[in-house]
């Protein structure tokens, strides 16, 4: 099964089905917010730096770094202002990177900075795509986002998509990158706009899986677009996709509650050992509802080990 | 694919893979609540009564309704109990009862009084439980509760407790009943004592649906029992075992995230048609996190179409 190593300086993160869920942190990106773009424009990196800290206090695994401020020509501007980025971070915090960027110059500039072993984001189905960063990735040998579009678009049939990521698990293997160095994005549809869009997701996760053994991501908070309280479906989403087998997303640590279901689909599905960092980020927590006491719900639900046949566990 | 309908007086319900999750309220059960089985021993009612309207203002789909007060002869005093309750249940509230009771006598005297089709909780794989259960559960035609233990006790490998719920399931054909008719319980371990519990049992309620077709519940906070912040574990269980195919659950419906979870699973599980549900009951939330803009958020998260070429759907 697949195992993909990322790393900053200092740190090797595996992403991989028996491994924590992998949490990239979505903050550093000025698309958008138009404050941090203004701020980054004027080399004002401030706001970078607190979005760096504050997401990996809040327990982002990694941390995507994307400079794209809007530009007259962000082929000219976006690799110095990404390098910088890069720079700033990596000084800042020992997680390991994300390089994000269309402008295929930002990326090998990017590259050629960034310690350890950043992970780009993104190639997608396109041939002009594949032919621009394949190659990076083989020169740097890094892992890649590969997101499932191409030339014409985003297909709203899931087996399409899981064509076009085939294929580019194919094309970066006639590069010599192996495929535990793809991550697929088999790309998340706002399930407001398309009821079938947790079904579809599950599914192609499984697949990407089952049948081409690569690792997973996507934008997290996509499903929930356009709907109220869009938070709570971002965070029942979160064990879903988890139990499917997808193992990272680019989504905003600093929300407690989505991060909660990430230490708790962890716990759930085994790669979070005697519930170790469960306990450890919990243990001082309180009963989030003070009015029902834990116990007497703890004892009801059991039903009594009398009631129902010695319900409780020996274990 | 197994459909069981439980109803009350005038409302029908049914349980079954492309329904929104059974949510089978658990606090009218006297069990480790010891005021409560004061209360009822000396004739009072009023927390019975409080609890029927909370939990059905909360969401339940149906009541679980146990009178199992600590008595010195429960065979003698259990089944009037249980009916008084049940009529005071029914009186007040207008959703489907799950009869909850180890005394066989009180289970029968209670499908006397229920109106509807109330859900019989529950037979084990006992041989005298299953001679005592099945035959009631044949003659009044009703649903049950099937847990997936057995005179040996529970076992902990998952495919002696399949094991069990297949001898159920073939055990209630012979008198004539039909496997949509059992609800299996699994039996679900705390996670803290045992860290494949929840692998165990996503795995078990599948076969329990792909092999014998039937619906599952359990008693879903059994899952979080003895560790710290144990709600969000809960929390986090609940859409992982609806990705996994279980169709109902014991639960408390009046803590807002355990319910929120479910409101979001059935709306990524397409149980929601046009999220109509989810809509109504959230439209007018407040974003949980007042300190980070929603819109600047969901921008960020898509991580614009310009950059991730065109990541937002176009459905």
């Amino acid at each position: 099964m697949a195992r993909t190593i990322v790393a900053s300086a200092t740190k090797e993160i595996v992403i991989g089905f028996d491994q924590p869920f992998c949490v990239i942190g979505e903050r550093i990106n000025p698309t958008g917010r138009k404050k941090l773009a203004a701020e980054m424009q004027d080399d004002n990196f401030e706001t970078v730096k607190s979005d760096a800290l504050a997401q990996v206090a809040a327990g982002a695994t990694m941390l995507d770094v994307n400079a794209g401020v809007t530009a007259v020509d962000p082929n000219a501007t976006e690799p110095a202002l990404l390098v910088k980025t890069l720079g700033i971070v990596q000084d800042l915090v020992d997680v390991p990177l994300s390089i994000d960027s269309s402008v295929t110059g930002a990326i090998e500039a990017g590259l050629e900075v960034a310690k350890g072993r950043p992970l780009v984001n993104s190639v997608t189905g396109e041939m002009e795509k594949l032919e621009a960063i394949l190659p990076l990735v083989k020169k740097y040998d890094v892992p890649v986002v590969a997101i499932s579009n191409d030339e014409t678009g985003i297909s709203e049939d899931p087996d399409v998509r899981f064509a076009v990521a085939k294929k580019i698990v194919e094309h970066a293997a006639d590069y010599g990158i192996k495929a535990e160095d793809i991550v697929v994005d088999p790309l998340v549809m706002p399930i407001g706009a398309m009821g079938t869009a947790g079904q579809q997701v599950f599914k192609l996760v499984r697949r990407l899986r089952d049948e081409l053994g690569v690792n997973t991501t996507c934008g997290l908070s996509n499903i929930s677009f356009g709907l109220p309280h869009r938070h709570a479906i971002n965070a029942a989403f979160i064990p879903m996709v988890i139990a499917s087998g997808m193992t990272s997303a680019i989504m905003n640590p600093c929300r407690p509650q989505e991060m909660e279901m990430v230490h708790g689909a962890n716990v759930l599905n085994a790669t979070d050992p005697n519930c170790q960092n469960w306990i450890m980020t919990y243990r001082d927590r309180a009963p989030a509802n003070a009015s029902a006491p834990d116990g007497a719900v703890a004892a009801a639900a059991t039903n009594g080990g009398r009631r129902r046949g010695g319900r409780r566990a020996r274990a």
